[in-house]
């Protein structure tokens, strides 16, 4: 049973920009060759988070309002250390979390109709982001 | 090394009703007849959420609590979408997280004594849901 | 392909510690000899969660302080059933999630430069953790 491996790039505008990367992870899967298995998509890097939710152009607004009253942009001891003024960008990824492992069925994500994978840039400025697609299956 | 999969499935109450899948994610790790890998258990469906807890009558009341505290019911962008009032209900299991992945040892779930793994169905009313669990090993 | 097992063990202070474990994961990631595959990390109990953070002393304390915000100490009905005044701890770790599961290649972890694979322990008190490391790859 092999391990395949992906990669996937996105220039993001940040400050809790929701991306659908749901399309991305299947034609990975579909590449892989592999029918069922897991599939483990991750952020490299620190102020990016994973999740799944409804992509639609409500929730997109939510998360980002949602973050700004749970843990708002100001004043956090890491902006003491860097002076780059995330600190609340880092606080939002490690609280959501760097990455999602969903199961895939004969070459299909297991995934409800209104579920999709989406990659939060929760950094305050704009980058080019990174993914890594992990597949373990047969 | 295989991969086996199962589907659970439940009906539930919504409202952050915190449901204890343990005892059916053990049998069907030991259906599998696998003894070391991991477990991937995940809602289909975007509206609930998988994590640990002690399951007992106390905490099963505290994390509806929470919820309603950090993420009350109330108007979101998401109900401007769809008029079904749920918003609270994607935002919640967005945070939490849409899977869980635990490993096994010699066919028993890696926990302690006190952790369970929960469905929480965030969900504003009762529901016909399903779970996959996937496990991969040897 | 095979599965290979590793535990972690440590001494925490509680309080929601942050703990760098990628120097122990990598390690064991070594010694199992496996090139490419994901990596399991968990926490054997209900009161610890595992994320990723950028591992500096500014963040060590805004995490702390960001959980006494959302979740403070306080009363709980869980502290109703068992009286032990670690209701927060439990919701905090529920919230977070109990394990992480991050992607190797090569034989080395794939995360970001300043992005550390952590260990939160929630708990109100010191405790003796186990964490258990499962490698599935090939």
């Amino acid at each position: 049973m092999p391990v395949v491996s992906g990669r996937l790039h996105y220039e993001t505008k940040g400050n809790a920009q929701v991306i659908d990367v749901t399309a991305d992870v299947a034609q990975e899967i579909a590449s892989s060759g592999l029918a069922d298995g897991i599939v483990t998509v991750s952020v490299v890097g620190s102020t990016g988070a994973m999740t799944t939710c409804e992509f639609e152009p409500g929730l997109v607004r939510d998360i980002p309002e949602l973050m700004d009253r749970l843990i708002p942009p100001g004043s956090y001891h890491h902006d003491q250390t860097w002076h780059d003024g995330n600190g609340h960008s880092h606080l939002r990824a490690s609280l959501v979390g760097p990455s999602v492992t969903i199961p895939f069925s004969s070459g299909k994500l297991v995934l409800g109709t209104w579920q999709q994978i989406v990659f939060i840039d929760f950094d305050h400025r704009g980058r080019q982001r990174e993914l890594a697609v992990q597949m373990i299956g047969e």
